[in-house]
């Protein structure tokens, strides 16, 4: 393997995503697209969203992980990552896609099914430590002592590029739909990988709304700081929106295109969740949800008549709390609030 | 509303459908499909699903309920339909979206969940009889008194047609794709309402694999008989898939096409079931894992190369059993028995 991409960029650009596209080639899954009236969302415009949890792994992560060691030289001793969560999960895949051994540590109070999701797909799994910055500490120890190739989950070019590849080939898709363009793109953010891929892509043609629980800001943090600064992580996205700081690629790249925030409360969230249930039959994972509470609540609002495009990013989740009837008041009053 | 097609065909056409396509429009969803490898499934084929399951209602069934809506003259009295399942949600969602009053009659042992999401459309339920034959006895008491106008599930003419645009839709998506016509579809059958419609849009020119479970294979025991007969009906598809005996339009347009037929047990079933989950994260009823099943276990196999299109066709079930963690020993060998 060779190197090329080693020196990051100030920003995320459309020519690194367009790399990393023609590098993942069909190694990742076209994720489909469904065009709706925005009336099912409470709005006045034209809503495609993007099933982007179909991806392999469950989340957009698979892209920028296989990215990530396709572009890079992988250490003899494999690839390391601390994580029990969706980075740990694509890191584990795309590993497995090259033959490449890969050790995800954990803290010991990560669920079985998480553990034994990793090792399902060939992982060594390490279980260490009571909290996840000991399984980090571990991870790095790991990494000095052995060599092994660590990625980051969000704030390295090959992987912000990779996540970006979601956006091209969503704008791509709405063109063969003979669609409108996309005049806006809503998205979940947590440490940013994905929304500065989108950004890196659709540049400013197109508006980019990162979205965020009140307990997970990291970018309305750092859009009102003007730099990335530390956030308190709390509630229901915490698990895969919780990066305590918006990487500072994405930071750059959002704040290039002029990108917007919308930031909804954990209710909003586990009622836009339901929804998406109730309305479509998709059980996806809290954080995925929140743009479309951003939506439902009116926390960002399209202009009249508008495309909105709205990536539903992954679904490695526990659908059991599902089960429950819809109240009878009607599932569509659950989340206005 | 007129009725201009209330005399039945012998079989269901190309023109029919193209109509029923034509007069619902955009009233129901262009439901997407995911392109990928075969080897996912363990076929040497490339496989595209089209997820119905996205359809209003949860099935594809909304599609022939709200069809029939708008091209029969309906009752003052209303809408009635027995059914606690799939049907009985579809006419529930496709009289609301017209305004048309709807009763229906389950019996009393149907799951709470099922009750408050008919009346959540709006639906009146009434639910009498211990089984479901007492509750269509009274769904039929409620027809005779008042001149309601009932749907049949699956052998009417226009309900059929509805349930063939998913055919239609799903062919315009393939060619979009630019991606080569699809050599065969395998499809769930019960009453064979979906599994007819495709025959009638699809003709000869595309293999109809209507696929069942041993407990409900009323198209595998016709084929057999030469004519509808009466089966038994048990097993994990029953509540979706258990028509006692298929419908007449189904069977004489399925061989006149030369439909093949595909049988997989519970088990399969129930493994492909949690295959979809763990591979894609949807979370489907049992039936709509049948023709998935069908495909795992090589009850019907593909031709080297082919192109093979798979319709996952409903969405109605309580997800809660999908929480145990996939087994250590792989999930993709779940199904291989």
């Amino acid at each position: 393997m060779t190197n090329p991409t080693s020196i990051d960029p100030a920003t995320m650009t459309r020519d690194r995503v367009e790399a990393a596209a023609a590098t993942l080639g069909r190694r990742v899954r076209v994720t489909p697209v469904i065009t709706v009236d925005g009336s099912t969302f409470g709005v006045d415009a034209t809503v495609t969203m993007k099933l982007e949890f179909l991806q392999h792994s469950g989340t957009f992560k698979a892209r920028g992980a296989l990215h990530f060691l396709l572009v890079n030289d992988i250490s003899a001793a494999g690839v390391t990552a601390a994580s029990g969560g969706n980075h740990g999960v694509a890191v584990a895949w795309a590993a497995a896609q090259l033959g490449l051994p890969v050790t995800i540590f954990v803290p010991t109070i990560s669920a079985p099914a998480k553990v034994a999701r990793l090792r399902a797909l060939g992982a060594e799994v390490v279980q260490v430590g009571r909290v996840y910055a000991e399984a980090l500490e571990a991870c790095r120890d790991h990494e000095a002592t052995t060599g092994a190739t660590a990625i980051h989950a969000y704030d390295a070019a090959d992987v912000v590029a990779g996540a970006g590849t979601t956006g091209r080939e969503f704008e791509t898709q709405v063109a063969a739909a003979g669609l409108p363009a996309l005049d806006a793109v809503l998205v979940a953010c947590g440490g940013g990988g994905l929304a500065g891929g989108l950004a890196g892509w659709l540049g400013a043609r197109t508006e980019i709304v990162a979205c965020e629980t009140a307990g997970t800001a990291a970018w309305a943090a750092a859009r009102a700081a003007g730099r990335p600064v530390d956030v308190e992580v709390t509630g229901v996205a915490a698990d895969a929106l919780g990066a305590t700081r918006l990487g500072r690629l994405a930071f750059a790249t959002l704040q290039s295109v002029g990108a917007t925030s919308a930031v909804v409360d954990d209710g909003a969230t586990v009622a836009a969740r339901r929804f998406l249930w109730d309305d479509f039959r998709l059980a996806v994972e809290a954080s995925a949800a929140v743009p479309v509470a951003a939506l439902r609540t009116g926390a960002w609002r399209p202009e009249a008549g508008a495309h909105i495009g709205v990536i539903i990013c992954g679904a490695n989740t526990s659908p059991g709390d599902l089960e429950r009837p819809p109240t009878e008041s009607s599932t569509d009053q659950e989340g206005d609030r």
